[in-house]
């Protein structure tokens, strides 16, 4: 129960055991087939450019910022937390200039920060963590967007925190880019990288002046085995795709979509108040302010003379496993994700069972 | 029974459906620390920094050049087949001058190539596919590596098709860097890159002048994770490891121990030798000259007259898959692996009386 990896739906582990195909085989082409599909209604986007990357959802992150941006390139970052300082260090590797957007650690920035800065300087790119799982906070980011649009450039989002759990409208916002992760809010194992590139970015990625310096995260030769839009054409082969991953990965949204994704963002929102109600009964508040706190990832102020880490380690005597703080907050906090399967009434009232037991040995 | 992903034994079904816990649970940092162990022994090596990258076999073998090459360098790639030219194309994505020795299809490269051109011009890197996929060769290597230290490069190899179906000595041979994949010869699915460094390649990671362009693949930050040697130092995340693909490939890894690779090598080379006895009866014959050809990738010529694709067609209606040929070989021949658990008797037996029935059909 920390921030991902999450359970999963047994349907999930069963998806992962199925028999092995190949990746060419007529039947993994329909699970391809289906699986764009099915994460194109996930992401809420049209966009034909919709695929699992085939690593973690980091490795959707340097997907877009390998593919988008170029040596010579500027880019605009907003960070407030580990994930989005990743995000522009990861802007930096492809050769960009990357402009930062800073907020102190809790908080979001502001759009209007964006404004300036592309006002006093343009941008090829403006990219911005929406839900920081350092901190727990969660930026607005369609107004960002028109932000970014208004002043001619991409907007990219990292959603690996949200995707599944809280809403991510990617077409209505008007995104061009954007990654999540498999193990958060989606349901299934970690190992894969959903993203979505919109005609803007897909155009950028064909004007570019050289080719990426990656091989394995090449938007253009990956898409020649995903298959190109309208096109009935050949796959040509690219790399092996992780066909059990898949799998689980097919199994997970098909879930998401059963369910209903408006359904799906109540139930973890469900899950966050029973969770907070409890925590403010155990004597126990949240670090990230409630203006702009994401339901599916609670942050904990651990209480002055209690010991994080044995708690958690005492938690984990009981089978449940949540997270510590990050950077800054990393004996300061608790972090728990109440994502995918997790996000149900019965994990919820058992971890605060035993929170309160643990609690009570502490102060014994 | 195309040239992998394999059908994996059920014990490895098993472990990919255990249960999920985080990427620093202290079962899991087990978990890891046997996986490396376990992959050293299979790539027959002492080198700290061996592990399963999270990603396709592609995946690990952009890593050796993302790491190893930077702009201004020099490498010598050998190629005799497609997945030599992507070796090469790799390397110039990392920025590096790339001199390329060709050998034709089905063949492999005297020793002596690589020795005069070192001899004319230096080079940092030499790397060579082991085992290459699209034509069933088999490089011998041992000899290359002595070269290229003689000439003060390093060498890395691809042995994607070799490792655990085919004798990889690492530290015997002198290989500084080695990229391979989880579903061939080790028998896990796809998804996985294992990948070994020795101490020369890491002198060379950590000399280099400018950082790698990939986030996602850099040795250094990545070993922060894994553990560096010797250290019991605290583990800093890196990216969220594919906890469900390490439980399926530290099962498989477990497999090969305790089968022993001698006796899995052998294993391979009796289901080649069975297999090709029974194409001979069945009047066909192999592409790969007898004298450089691999025993756990059969390329098979097609007779005249038989429709290939058709072939492959009312086989997979039997069950069975097997691959086409791959670029210029597309039309002419098949290719079949016998690898990893596939590597068997009545696998064989299967496929030779499907084959059979098959090829009867289409004469009719």
């Amino acid at each position: 129960m920390g921030p991902g990896p999450s359970n999963v739906d047994p349907r999930v582990t069963a998806a992962l055991a199925a028999p092995i195909v190949g990746h060419l085989d007529p039947y993994f082409l329909k699970v391809m087939e289906e699986t764009m599909h099915n994460l194109r209604l996930v992401f809420r986007t049209k966009h034909h450019h919709t695929i699992p990357m085939s690593g973690s959802g980091s490795a959707g992150l340097e997907t877009i910022m390998l593919n988008l941006l170029e040596p010579g390139d500027e880019a605009v970052v907003g960070t407030f937390g580990y994930f989005g300082e990743r995000f522009a260090e990861i802007a930096r590797r492809a050769g960009a200039t990357v402009r930062v957007i800073e907020a102190p650690l809790g908080d979001v920035i502001a759009p209007e920060r964006f404004e300036q800065e592309l006002r006093r300087k343009p941008a090829k790119l403006v990219a911005v963590v929406h839900g920081e799982t350092s901190t727990g906070a969660l930026q607005p980011v369609q107004e960002l967007a028109d932000i970014a649009h208004r002043h001619g450039a991409l907007m990219a989002i990292d959603c690996v925190a949200t995707l599944g759990g809280f809403p991510v409208e990617i077409d209505e916002w008007g995104i061009d880019a954007a990654g999540s992760c498999s193990q958060k809010c989606i349901g299934s194992p970690p190992g894969l990288g959903p993203v979505t590139f919109g005609p803007r970015a897909m155009e950028a990625v064909r004007a570019r002046r050289t080719r990426p310096t990656t091989w394995y995260f090449d938007l253009s030769t990956l898409f020649q085995y995903w298959g190109e839009a309208g096109g009935a054409k050949e796959r040509v082969f690219h790399h092996t795709a992780p066909i059990s991953a898949i799998y689980g990965f097919h199994e997970a949204l098909r879930l998401v979509l059963e369910e209903g994704l408006e359904a799906r963002w109540t139930r973890h929102r469900a899950a966050h108040d029973r969770f907070s109600k409890g925590l403010e009964r155990l004597g126990l508040t949240l670090y990230t302010p409630a203006a702009h706190r994401m339901p599916q990832l609670s942050v904990i102020n651990i209480p002055p003379g209690v010991d994080g880490t044995r708690v958690r380690r005492r938690l984990l005597d009981l089978g449940i496993e949540i997270a510590g703080g990050f950077g800054p907050l990393k004996d300061k906090t608790w972090r728990v994700g109440l994502m995918g399967y997790n996000a149900r009434p019965e994990p919820v009232d058992r971890l605060l069972g035993a929170l309160e037991q643990v609690l009570r040995q502490e102060r014994d």
